[in-house]
This record gives structure tokens, C-alpha cells and sequence, in this order.
């Protein structure tokens, strides 16, 4: 079967706490650009990412440890970097952590349906 | 105004002439991958021909002289063949000259939604 062939799974929204530390440098809702947004999709890694961070969020932001990957540090700190500045994902810091949620508002009003594709993605068998 | 905001062009398909060359090698429905078709639309070049294919074209698929672009051959070659590999675009041999169409059946009934994405884009002013 095709990768997203089918009905989407819901996107859960998390209610967004008071309190929060200020986001981290990332584009304005004016500067999302779709070919750099498609661009920081177009890896397995980001794209489980972004459809773990849709469909199982747990609390409003998660660090890099909660999605369990067994790769090095330096890397998913790439991965998370490089999805924040294309403005798929807001990051906070949490003293030592970052936590990342995806912007999902902003991304439905720029490029509707597109965040349908990346949670009915399933990663190559 | 973000990239793709607002209603997404109609896209145009014209009906498939009869006696066409045979496809070039492409992938099939079922090998088409979010993840490679994101990574082949990640470019303004590529985005300005699928958009330019979706909505304006005169025939059933364009040659590379057709789009106009003020760029060597070499590199238009790459980029219609990456299109091409990634399974967005069905490229046929006629004679010296290779010509694209959109995969726009395919690429809805995997991605549904994709398509009027890229209809919907402008390069950045």
C-alpha cells in the first residue's frame, strides 16, 4: 500500500500551560516558506518525529529522550534544530532541555492537509 | 501572506493521447514515499514546474524548452529527472526530447491534498 493512502489519524492538540519559557528563534507564520517546510519533512527520522509529537503527545512539549531513539544526541539535536527553523516545530528551553511541539495552527493555515499527510505517513517496512 | 494561504488554483488534466511512448522508469503507485516526494518538492525550481505543469499546461506533457528557464540544460535535466524518480512526474522519450506530466492521480490518491499545496505556492517575491 501506498505510505499515506487512507483517513488520517486526529492530530491531538494539547492545551498550551501558562508559564511557558519564551520559544526559541524560529520563522514568523509570514515566513513559513513551503519548499523549506517540505524540505525539513522529506526524512524518516523528522517526519516520525513530527507524527509521534501529532498523535502521542503526552504533555504539551517533550525533550529529545522521550521518542526513545537510539542515535546519538548530536544528531537528533540536528534533527530538531533543522525542524525548528523551518518552522515545523516551536522549541522552548527547559534549563538543560529543549522540548519541541509541532506549530500546528500555523502550519493548517499555510499548507492545509499537509500535517493529514505526515500523521497518516508510516515509515518504510 | 504565508506562501500557500487561501483557496489553491484548479488544477488542469488534460486526457491522455492515444500511441504515447512508453514511460520512463518511475516508480510505482505503491513505491511512491511521502518522505521522497516532500524531498523532490523541497525546491522552488521543482515547485515552479509541477505548479507550472498543474496549471498551465497546453498539452498533455512539456518539454523542458517549454518552461523557459534561463538555466543550463544539464541542470534542468536533474531536476526533471528527480521529479521523476520520486514519482511526482511520468517523463516519455520523444525522439531527442523528453517530456513531463504530472502524476496527478496517483499523487491524490496517496497524498491527498499535496497537489493543491503546490498549486497554491508562489516563489518567494
Amino acid at each position: 500500500m501506498p505510505s499515506t493512502a487512507g483517513t488520517a489519524p486526529a492530530i491531538k492538540v494539547l492545551p498550551t500551560p501558562s508559564g511557558l519559557p519564551e520559544p526559541l528563534p524560529e520563522p514568523t507564520v509570514e515566513e513559513l516558506r513551503l519548499e523549506t517546510v517540505l524540505g525539513a519533512l522529506s526524512d524518516p527520522l523528522r517526519l516520525t518525529i513530527v507524527r509521534k509529537l501529532l498523535l502521542e503527545s503526552e504533555q504539551f512539549d517533550h525533550s529529545c529522550g522521550w521518542f526513545g531513539f537510539d542515535r546519538p544526541k548530536s544528531s537528533l539535536t540536528h534533527h530538531f534544530k533543522a525542524l525548528r527553523e523551518a518552522g515545523v516545530t516551536r522549541q522552548r528551553q527547559y534549563g538543560l532541555e529543549r522540548r519541541s511541539h509541532v506549530r500546528v495552527d500555523d502550519l493548517n493555515a499555510c499548507f492545509p492537509g499537509l500535517l493529514d499527510l505526515v500523521a497518516a505517513w508510516a515509515p518504510e517496512a
